[in-house]
């Protein structure tokens, strides 16, 4: 996508459950270029609300229907889609975060990355495996998504017609890591994938509001969750990264408070 | 207070209704001195378990008996007795946050500061007014404090029968600027003070998460809430400085969540 003269002439178009959202709709912004974004009908109102706020165009649609949806809008006008993840220029920027966190931490021996469609841990891993390929990087995914299959055999494994993983952490909900992703993966990951449940990531967000300071929201903890639940497979790491990755959460509902 | 050899043979105490009393705790604790903390019987529980994880011995009081309770129990046994705020070098250790402050970001015109026993603004006033004098420094107390009467009087007109300030502000319930702490503040500090009242801090609060992403208590929010509340007031000042202090809130009861 090159923004040039005619920028007004074009708009762009992705779906997102908000993360990605935000961010296509602020660089949408940045250049006066229409963004529309095609939401799940439970993303949370604060991630709605900041998409809006950068001024994005919100179409709801089931949360089994997101991609269909989209494409759907761009076959019936002039939009430029910009995928979630399965793009390699969203993935090259993503690969940008281990770049920084390098350069801010060197001399890692692993990273837990978190892993919905894909985009970040392909674009960190493969970053990585440039710099410094001893790291090892750990995919970390919520409970139900089973990544470890596919990435054992080479093949992805899910089922095409599979809603998305039933989870808290909504950030990856995601079920199947996108084609395009999913060779970077296999090529540049550890084939164990370290999984985690709602429990143990309600527990991991309350430690980083409570010690770290930090606002999460609960995808932004599974990889703390586990870290603290693989503590044994992890022990041969003396310094292990962690991608803290998404802070937009419902502050009325924090899974943690007592409602 | 030198710490030696003999430093089996004393123990420290203080009264506080968290935030100090953690940190001594923890000081103690390098040390191996034993730590005494008098605290307020409506202190936040998640305040009590920090001191106690960081091994302090906990005695509760009446909120309006805090440092009573505290000489008394200095009178019966060999402590030393660390106040919370009227203490020089407890001050000057507080004038650092001005120090690491104006490293970090120098060139500011203003400062808010929360104002409780004023320790944290005393301290920070001396050094800024070493430092760059230039800079003004506004204290900000929650409703009921009446800072400016005693700052424009030159006096500490508060009634020393009056108990703490009722508000949301645990960490600046304090009443009563302390002898030492005053006339530092009449020197240093504008004349005019800050008021916000609980509503103005749990918006402001709200705002910190989600926008800041950071955990803060209510008195960590008390200085944004009062730039939102003095624009107008505020608005000769290009670059102002606010110190968000104290992020140790009970996460189950966040005012801004729905119970």
């Amino acid at each position: 996508m090159l923004i040039d003269e005619k920028k007004s002439e074009f708009s762009v178009i992705t779906h997102s459950s908000g993360n990605h959202g935000q961010a296509l709709a602020w660089a949408a912004k940045q250049y006066g270029v229409p963004c529309t974004v095609v939401v799940p009908n439970d993303a949370p109102a604060c991630k709605l609300a900041a998409m809006r706020a950068y001024g994005a165009t919100l179409v709801e649609c089931d949360p089994s229907e997101r991609e269909s949806t989209a494409l759907k809008l761009c076959s019936q006008a002039e939009y430029e889609f910009v995928d979630p993840y399965d793009d390699y220029r969203v993935m090259a920027g993503q690969g940008t975060v281990a770049m920084e966190f390098l350069e801010q931490v060197p001399h890692l021996d692993a990273m837990l990355i978190p892993v919905g469609g894909g985009g970040l841990v392909s674009g960190m891993a493969v970053a990585v495996a440039e710099l410094d390929p001893k790291i090892k990087i750990f995919c970390v995914e919520p409970e139900g998504k089973r990544l470890e299959d596919s990435l054992k055999s080479g093949e992805r494994l899910w089922d095409q017609n599979a809603g998305p993983v039933d989870t808290i952490a909504d950030g990856i909900r995601v079920l199947r890591v996108g084609t395009k992703c999913f060779p970077e993966v296999v090529r540049c990951c550890e084939k164990t994938v370290l999984t985690v449940d709602k429990k143990e990531i309600v527990r991991a967000m309350e430690l980083i509001y409570s010690h770290l300071k930090q606002v999460v929201e609960p995808t932004g903890a599974v990889t703390l969750a586990a870290l603290l639940k693989y503590v044994d497979l992890l022990s041969s790491y003396q310094k292990i990264g962690l991608i803290l990755c998404g802070g937009n959460v419902d502050l009325k509902y924090l899974p943690f408070s007592r409602q």
